[in-house]
């Protein structure tokens, strides 16, 4: 088998969650092609009124661009064989919780990977996950057997 | 055409924005009907091992409940022609995000309610949401709309 | 066999053509129920605004607008055994054809109703038709033959 | 990641949009497969009886050829993974309406090009697509976004 | 339970099969909703013509003809919870194993009739059949066990 | 909310189960409609000879046995909203995990049925399931939360 | 674009209609991979038994080969961009018919190939194709149109 | 053609059936790609406690183990053109059930592979398999005639 596996990394863009986790696949050389959301913040903000204009109004201003931003991200995830759900320790990261559903709705699989303190009100994103994880090592690790079926030594 | 509309109330549990928009629709006489999660925090919580019986860890004890809610609530969201995805002042409420991107993969259209100060966190939950509503009051306008075609006068 | 056969009656809003289907229906005592969009130009391009507020930017306006249109349209068209796609003799009609489209790739069966005049500009809407009718007796006359598999006497 | 994007050119065939389209592509080294319909615009017309015989009625010489051209169009649609869907100046083009239905009800994310003297009566097929543009060079900036994550300078 | 099944009966219109399983599902009480094609072969090939206007060309009435009937078919058969589909002793019914592989596709379950001089020919068409009859009178007992579980005495 | 819930109740044929689960539904007076495969034992093996004549061969009687059943039990199981998949302490019971596997794929909620001692062999079946109950009184229980949200006093 | 575009080869097996089409494509250097079903009548007509072990009954004999051989043509089938059916002078060729409305069902356009003496009892399959040719050429001609826009000069 | 078909080997893990097919795949030099569980018994059940941390219930250890396990085998048993269902004469296999159930929803054919023991109990499983092998040969030799047409000599 050959298979490349499709792997969407989805959620947090304030940590280096997405580095490790391509480190370690790296490392592990795992057949995988990752993917994400652009995580430049205020390209991601702005993307709409740079290309298409500005608006005068902040509601159409961040619109134009998540409309954008949703080509990029609904395409990739679509497409991904597994998504991995990241919630940091701040901000409401709705977005992270919007691509969990679109994944339950589609049946792709999704790793979550959050601290203990959001437990509680992740509870149902966590019910439809594959897995719960509490590092990006542990991420790699779980693509390594998944992939193939070697674990941690 | 004798259509029953299934609209499906997503989200928020601390506040009346069910019970206005039950009694908008009811004054109108709109041909909907309404669905919902269980509202009860307590039970919503407690439900898995109310029934299941109890677990130590308070993961699983989440879990448990969580799993047989999605029962309740991913069924309801299947049938719905419409859902109301709500999000309130206080808390994460994932599980409100998490539902709208279930829509939105499967072609279930949405409207979101929110005060302001939510807006560009929820930049993209409102991007793939049909319209964007400030009051219960606007959606019992809009679902008037839709349904019958009568604006507010 | 005791179906109802859901029928979405799109396109055109500046002539009497889905009255006179409906008259025909009435007569042939067919068992259909009918659908269309809301066909009052001013409220179907003004409900955006009316019941979310105003919009500065005509195209926010319209867009508002559309978007709740497309709730109405999108969810009846879905729910329609068959459309009839109207094209009048004057105005662009992009909504008809879009609609064409979408039910073209959604596999519901639809008849075109429009002069000669268009039948070269409309030949791919037609090539993906059952059927192309010139007055609106002819879409009653296929509902009957159709429904009952009765011929015009 | 190392996807090709898939992108179909719906629409207009009398002005150069595709190959400015194309050379922006070229220009930005974009992954990109460009598709598009036939157009050289008598081909367009006369391939079914050119292939398949002569027709004395018109209305069929025309649909011969349309259902051929439907046959490359709906491929290569159904394989994108964006359409640009261009309404030029003059004519009726209702088949890039169709096309944008067609996307529409496949989840296929989309983007119009037209000029503004059209956005009133695009309303509906602007308000299901993911952007506006209004001219190729923007086109070329939302792929080069979407793709790369890249902003004009 | 109170489902009422949906049956489509498929295929040759020249013997009182469809009659002799009207009436055996009547005397054994069955919840079954009939449905079939146009079945006055007359009206069944000149119904295009006949609403839509004459055709100097054979193929195109045909065509019409049975662009109209598929509308009827396509319709009842994709909501059939299971199909009979009937080969007689003569003519080629190339529509009824059209019908049938119409079924393979969706999913749907469905039962041949047929007499033993077809079982050669028609082998591809019975795997992928829930079951083979030579009587219409098998096909109700198959009925009456499938709904009520019940088998000849 | 007037949702009649189609609960369908696959695997053991051999203890009281499912009369136990509907006496607790009827006593409740949950508004649900319970389906099940024919449990009459030697019926469901010997339907397929019974109607469409007797076979040598054990396998092909078995077979024609099977396909029949399929016809029911797969109608019943695509239309349910919830199953409830059985393992009693006794034989293979291959068909509950197939319906559980079927059930799986098409995204039906399920809730497993079962002794202690199946635990280990079953976790792939419960790890795809939302709860797992012990008795059918757990299952009433379940079925009560889902639909009206009252828990056990 | 680098498509290469899938084409299946439905139906008769008695003629050289697929060595004229291989050698039309060739000839064009058309980007195609063609498909058939195993061509060989008596390897088709025994693979099952061969295999699997024989069979007394003849009925059982021909099931187990048309089990064997459907995983290839449905496998196949459903990875066609387009199918070619052809229907020749002779035969019943109800598995032709049968393919053509298991593409019907994908939304698969097909191309029939058949002599005019079939034209009425065609109609309902022609119906549903997206072009009827006469000779493996036009075959070959539609597929260079359909894949480059060439025409024939 | 030049497709690699994807073949899942779903089941038994305490026999050498996977190698011999692997060898005799090998050996007929045939464009497959065969896929499997992870075959290591421990690390089967260990793999969610040995990633994501110990659990001091059973059943927990389990479900971690068994919805991890679950990402690799719905990934490519997704993927898969056929899927081999192997049942051997030990244990209670029920997760093999459970992907026979599951390729049965998709659509996705599969061939069963166990002893005659087994028949009557299998009568489910085998009546939704294109076929039933008792020898690992046999699968190979079904593979070659599906991909190649041969058979054996």
């Amino acid at each position: 088998m050959n298979k490349i596996w499709n792997i969407y990394l989805s959620g947090e863009i304030h940590s280096d969650w997405r580095e490790r986790i391509a480190a370690g696949i790296k490392e592990a050389e795992l057949p995988v092609s990752l993917s994400a959301p652009v995580t430049v913040h205020a390209d991601s903000d702005d993307c709409g009124v740079a290309i298409f204009g500005a608006e005068d109004n902040k509601y159409w201003h961040d619109h134009k661009g998540a409309m954008l931003n949703a080509v990029r991200t609904g395409t990739l995830l679509r497409e991904a064989d597994i998504a991995i759900i990241r919630f940091g320790e701040k901000y409401k990261q709705w977005n992270a919780a919007f691509d969990a559903g679109y994944c339950a709705a589609l049946g792709t699989p999704y790793i979550t990977l959050h601290p203990e303190e959001h437990d509680h009100a992740l509870k149902e994103v966590d019910a439809a996950a594959s897995a719960m994880a509490r590092t990006p090592e542990q991420v790699v690790q779980a693509l390594g057997y998944i992939i193939n079926g070697t674990l941690p030594r």
